[in-house]
């Protein structure tokens, strides 16, 4: 495999760009001073996430379908699978060249997918209980109504457009050493390693997967991808790929350094670390390269200079509140506590006077009798609380403890 | 006051800009169609949350410190008084010129403020219990450690700063015809209303403020101030200024064309449709504008070219959160519901799987019994769930109601 010739080379790179020119926003790419501190080498953040649709996904799928039109013969319009950011990618690429679009999603799709889609001026097809059925149904119509039928990533065409993201971290990061890159489907690393590579190959390239779902997590050693189990589950949902594509695995196959993996519990603290460092929002995907360079999954020297991809940020918003919740429980700033008092009048008012003088915020507060655990005589409140640091907790307990109070804490993270 | 002739002129703007140079970042200023749909005009955003130390008060800073170098004989250091955006963007324009930064903040001045100014290189002095006895204190440090005290908007030079940001706005959207920015102290809307009006007199400046603090309310039809209760509080607490500044004052009478005020709730909401919209975090102080313009207190017509000013987005992580809820709710993906069942085996399962066959999510739950309200022989049980929008709620509780079950709802919002 590594023996073939890719057919893209970087002037295709840059026509594919100038092809798509401002129909995708150049996004910024913020140097981050408490995030190097934290990684211990100079840390750049490309916010893909701030891209046009809320991902990457814009570029391959504008590149595409501009394709198609300069081609010549100009199709009735364009269908896609997918509930997630290729749907919303195609549909605006779509609608900007007045092209009919059409996206085929399981009909379990969350809603906000759908209506998100629709409101981009795209027909929505809910259709089957899986992907696979919604596949099929679309090359079914693709084939009735003479649409084109655009791939998320198995096509040199959207690698092509993908590349456009890596052209633009390299020309604002010029002595950039080390890309961390997201890998669902192989797309967007496939992409930006050849823009970057075929500048200078002594750039550094890391795809990073979930540990969940990750085909990849063997194949620079033997060129074989892991099966996932079905059954398997992540919140970087975007990147929940099991069968990546043919033509993305040569690329990545010969460009890229090093693949790592990162768990769910990284990923949500990651998300709480970028809404707080970049007042941005990623999804689950988006934020795995940040979540391998915070857990030290990838070596970086203090020399080097790192340009991580934020690939999107379409989460949904109440992964947003259960994620901050966890940061903020596992940063000291969320306590939750199980105390036994005597249940006599005032004691639930003593208690909360504790609290109280200690500055201590309460969230939920909730009084129990007759538990079987709480022995008669006594009650046992369930308190969660917003604290300052693990410190404050501390002080917490300590008052507790010198008012002899039995407390359990009820949080482990 | 209209008749005096005001220090600053365009030339000065521009002068100012260049001294603040690439020290402060040059936000971007995306075109949101969503938010433009849903005001009935064009809009697009001024992302300054994304301004380094997260507000626009870094341009301010910087600019005043510049000046101070510029005079000649450099002081020791400087000094600011602020438990909030002033503080982060003193210490960081400080620590960029090798000058020394204090910071006085009240004793109970949040953690995470504190430890974000240490961050930046600035000493932090904690002293006494409100802002005013903090800026007394740093009044008397200043006078002993010849130190520059820094005001964080009553200053031409502070003013000149906050400028760059409607120099900025113009160039971005040259045709605009409206700009719409928070007011607290008055620096920021001050700057913005002289860079634009003094090129476009056409352009309308509307400033908004918070309900609960809104000094200015009447301002522009008898020039006098309204009076703000002392425990007025408001989640806008970035713009919490009870007496704002005698300059910024004179160019508001001037240059502002309209002043409207938006409530908590309508901040949370724009927090959240902020967040959904644009990918970013901004502060309730930061999202008044947007607010204002969600709500239809702000007069557009659909011609109207319109930039709204997102200020800050320095939030403390818990607000996010509630604001999620409240935005969740209010726009029916929230729920929470009491349902009084037969206290008999298995009626909390056969519950749960009514729920669970309609593809609710189950956030909390709680079966209560001996709880007065109930009856005998009746238990209740206590769900909050995450639904699809409205009509996926009223599916269940048609569920319910076909079940036999009595249904209170508990969110109103």
């Amino acid at each position: 495999m590594n023996a073939s010739v890719l057919p893209l080379d970087l002037s295709r790179l840059r026509a594919a760009r100038a092809l798509i020119g401002n129909s995708v926003v150049r996004t910024v790419q913020p140097h981050s001073e408490p995030l190097s501190e934290a990684i211990g080498a100079s840390l750049h953040l490309k916010l893909e996430n701030l891209q046009r649709t809320g991902s990457f996904k814009l570029r391959g799928a504008t590149h595409k379908i501009a394709r198609l039109l300069q081609g010549g013969g100009r199709p009735s319009g364009v269908i896609a699978v997918s509930a997630g950011n290729h749907a919303q990618g195609v549909a605006r690429a779509a609608r900007q060249t007045g092209l009919r679009a059409v996206v085929v999603m399981p009909r379990n799709a969350p809603l906000t997918k759908v209506e998100s889609c629709r409101a981009l001026g795209a027909e929505v097809v809910l259709h089957g209980e899986v992907l696979e059925q919604a596949a099929e149904e679309a090359h079914r119509l693709a084939q009735d109504q003479g649409l084109a039928f655009l791939h998320p990533y198995d096509d040199w065409d959207v690698i092509a457009g993908q590349a456009s993201c890596g052209l633009e971290m390299l020309e604002d990061a010029p002595d950039m050493s080390v890309a961390v890159v997201p890998i669902g489907g192989g797309g967007l690393i496939a992409g930006v390693a050849l823009a970057l590579k075929l500048q200078n190959p002594a750039i550094r390239i890391i795809g990073v997967q979930s540990d969940a779902v990750a085909p990849f997590r063997h194949f620079l050693h033997d060129g074989e991808l892991d099966a996932v189990p079905p059954t398997s589950h992540t919140i970087a949902d975007g990147i929940k790929v099991k069968s990546p594509g043919l033509l993305t695995r040569q690329v990545i196959a010969r460009h890229v350094d090093e693949i790592v993996t990162v768990d769910d519990n990284a990923i949500a603290e990651a998300i709480v670390t970028l809404l707080e460092r970049t007042r941005t929002i990623g999804e689950g995907a988006g934020v795995v390269g940040l979540a391998a360079l915070l857990q030290g999954r990838i070596r970086v020297a203090p020399t080097d200079r790192v340009v991580c991809v934020i690939s999107g940020g379409n989460v949904d918003m109440t992964v947003v509140g259960r994620s901050i919740d966890y940061g903020l429980a596992s940063s000291g700033r969320l306590m939750s506590v199980s105390v036994t008092t005597p249940d006599t009048p005032g004691r639930l008012v003593s208690l909360l006077k504790t609290v109280a003088e200690l500055g201590i915020n309460v969230r939920h507060v909730e009084h129990r009798r007759g538990e079987l655990h709480v022995p008669v005589g006594m009650t046992e409140v369930i308190l969660q609380m917003e604290t300052r640091d693990f410190d404050h907790q501390r002080e917490l307990l300590d008052h507790f403890a010198a008012e002899g109070l039995e407390v359990r804490n009820l949080l482990w993270v």
